[in-house]
């Protein structure tokens, strides 16, 4: 079977690379949902002014699988169940699609929450009550966030790139990390990582003779936005059987077949902690990497948004900037986005959409650039902004939150580790499927062997062999996985 | 002036049709602060894989005048201040520039806040000091709201569209708003209404042969998207001397001209109550613009984001989706969209970035994409979205925080339509100036006739002349506002 999807994606991919000729497939994301979901509007019959054949083909190239098909057809179910209980053979849906685990039972970090309830309704800050229901250190981190922003207006759009004082302590933060200096106005706050990639991409995108090296297996997120801003994705193989490694002599390979095709390839994105694969890079792989990008004149794009999900004592999270900056490389040696979320690590709150890109090793006049389209959106949200800062700046010892944020974090980061030993040991047991080391991350990525006549019956409904599987699973049992086709390979398991 | 800010919009705006030969130009924008901002950057000597000549074009050609070359400076003026007190002829910097309500000085509304900072801490809803500190509907709106959330997860993911429920509620509010059903499904939430307008404009425009015809004076948030997507702003200009009027004639005169330029105009943007105009159309003037649509299949793109900010008693608001529907139009007759935000109203929650588009008259298939392009961006954050839910639910008669709601809302409404009217007449009484009167929305947008000298000092120093005129000011006193060249005319000022 990985033959089979691994073939699929590499004539995928090819399409991607090459001229973009037509833009003729692929409405079926959420295919059947929205029939249902806009029971108004299924009965247009006049001709309407926007018809499939006269949107953006950019908009129907588009796929972005964690969302798709699969995910529509389970909200499906889920509705079903509502009206009618008893309907399915099991009685809830169970999300593993996507990380998003406060939708799986995961209790939010109290602090952090506190702080940000304070930072929303200041006004209780000085009634005694307060002092009964939130932690001292809270409401001292709520005082200090509100003294950051001009005249304390939580309300008010900030500065484009995210509030001066929030920026800094994020800088702060990533300097502890990384024991290399950091600078505020390097961070551009956003509304969860995602725009900030979006907002590179279009920076560096011009047309489809631009490439964007990606790994594959990669989250969809990159393919989505490559495709939607016309760009061209060169993949580069990880390597399923020495774990998902990268080899920069495939990855090499990779850049100078695009280049020989006429491609300009602008940068290479890495996902470290690996998504969905879960591998941690090693340290000499990500100076390998951080050499190739300064050689060959890339963008290092580096997706580090699980930067606390490493479940294994081998392996440790080291910054791409804090490898450029060990191998002497500074500000005029390589341009590197480092992308950082608030929906990842222990505190997973990814409905309050807080993230960063620290932007460096660009010229004044890039910079700009980037400013302006930040500025555009005027803002990301001000809960999402706070949140960025107290996760780069948690309590520290001796506050009254720290014992018991330690206990919340760590009790989170061992059932995460526990569970992704578990799923790991699980897989490997079953017949026909193998799985790779859980090592961070929030996924893990099995190989399962489909028998003949389950490929055969897949192809009979012309559907993809693991689409079909992760369909009758989800009938079955009420699992909502991602086919690993939609990551350009296997099968993905949440943990 | 008028005439020279007009003629050099018409050329900016022609070019702008016109076939998108080259983009060599406007790389202005933030110009002067950037160094500044990245101080760590600014030595890069060696050539750095990206450059301005080697960047996307569409973001070189995108301007964004409320955050502009102005507002930089400004912010460096007000660096100044911080550093050096008394180095300029004024304390404060007065911005302005933007409607940013909070960010001089206006209140939130208690109710709201409460809400929000017991979704963010839920876990004090059951405690008894919660109710010294909490109204009790908010707390009973807080527990409904949070039934409403799968698991009562605030920190999860939610639908692409927003919480269900809460997108419920909304469609309830624009039901009691309009008189007209409305359905939780059409509601799509976004951060904020600019993501809204993004996504309308990614799905409409395929190439610079896509027009989408915008008011001038605009808001630029139009022309930047326009930009930023690569298609072409056809203009149709509002009315100076009889209060910014919409002539439908003009409108069509416009988009004959454009097609016969060979554009496919696909969308008409009209923004009622007017930014940066500030006038508030007549109901026959909307209906005349439905009929238009309808006639020319035209998708009309209503943003509705001032319906709350009306200041004289001649005019209501009335939303296109009403109009349509008292005409009997339904979804087979017109593609509608509504923005509307919790940025502006009386709530001026900028920070919150909160909002919604309802989507009324496509077919389930383009209801699909519009889907898909939400769902790569996962969804918007959860607080805005609770926020967009309380501002189409504010309390009702008999809650506990009706009557001090009430007080707040009508105190901070009172206060922008008398200082509406005080600025109004204050223009009116300079020599040189004349302004319309303030019928809604945030901004008043004055006519200065500068003398020749000013016109000419401009020119020797390359500025527009009411970008000069507005530098001047700003050096003088302290207040920003943006030259109505960014708008494509002349001077705006806020309330």
């Amino acid at each position: 079977m990985r033959r089979f999807a691994t073939d699929k994606t590499r004539r995928l991919i090819s399409g991607l690379t090459q001229s973009l000729p037509s833009f003729s497939s692929s409405s079926s994301v959420a295919g059947s949902s929205v029939a249902a979901m806009s029971s108004s509007s299924s009965s247009i019959t006049n001709p309407s002014p926007v018809t499939v054949e006269s949107i953006n083909p950019k908009v129907l190239k588009c796929e972005y699988a964690v969302r798709g098909e699969i995910v529509t057809h389970a909200q499906h179910l889920q509705q079903e169940l509502q009206e009618q209980p008893g309907s399915h053979p099991f009685d809830e849906i169970l999300y593993c699609n996507i990380g998003n685990p406060q939708s799986l039972g995961q209790q939010p970090i109290t602090f952090f929450r506190e702080v940000l309830a304070l930072c929303d309704h200041p006004s209780i800050l000085d009634r005694d009550e307060t002092h009964a229901l939130f932690s001292s250190d809270s409401v001292e981190r709520a005082w200090q966030i509100l003294d950051q922003i001009p005249g304390r207006a939580t309300g008010a759009y900030s500065h484009s790139q995210g509030v001066k004082g929030l920026r800094d302590s994020i800088a702060e933060g990533i300097a502890a990390r990384d024991g290399f200096p950091a600078n505020g106005d390097d961070i551009f706050l956003t509304d969860g990582a995602s725009p900030a990639v979006h907002m590179m991409m279009q920076l560096l995108i011009r047309s489809e003779k631009d490439g964007i090296l990606c790994p594959i297996p990669q989250y969809p997120l990159y393919s989505a936005s490559i495709a939607l801003h016309g760009g061209s994705l060169v993949p580069y193989f990880l390597d399923e059987a020495t774990g998902w490694g990268l080899e920069i002599s495939d990855v090499k390979k990779q850049l100078e077949d695009a280049r020989s095709k006429g491609l300009t390839v602008r940068a290479l994105v890495v996902i470290n902690p690996g998504n969905p694969t879960g591998q941690v890079l090693a340290e000499d792989n990500q100076r390998a990497i951080v050499e190739f990008c300064k050689k060959e004149g890339l963008v290092l794009l580096a997706d580090e948004v699980y930067q606390e999900n490493i479940y294994v004592d081998d392996k440790k999270f080291h910054s791409f900037k804090k490898i450029a900056r060990s191998m002497g490389y500074g500000e005029d040696d390589i341009s590197l986005v480092s992308y950082q979320s608030v929906s990842k690590g222990y505190y997973g709150e990814c409905g309050k959409r807080g993230g960063y890109m620290e932007v460096t090793g660009f010229s004044a006049d890039i910079r700009e650039q980037i400013y302006k389209v930040a500025s555009v959106n005027l803002c990301s949200n001000i809960g999402g902004q706070i949140l960025a800062s107290l996760v780069m700046n948690p309590p520290k010892v001796g506050d009254e939150s720290y014992e018991p944020f330690i206990a919340e974090r760590d009790g989170i980061l061992s059932s995460l580790a526990r569970r992704a030993k578990t799923l790991e040991d699980a897989f490997n047991s079953l017949e026909g499927v193998t799985c790779n080391k859980a090592e961070g991350a929030m996924y893990l990525f099995p190989r399962f062997q489909l028998p003949q006549k389950a490929i055969k019956a897949a192809e009979a409904v012309k559907a993809a062999p693991d689409a079909f599987y992760a369909r009758r699973l989800l009938d079955a049992t009420g699992i909502v996985l991602v086919p690993g086709s939609g990551f350009g390979q296997v099968l993905f398991w949440m943990i």
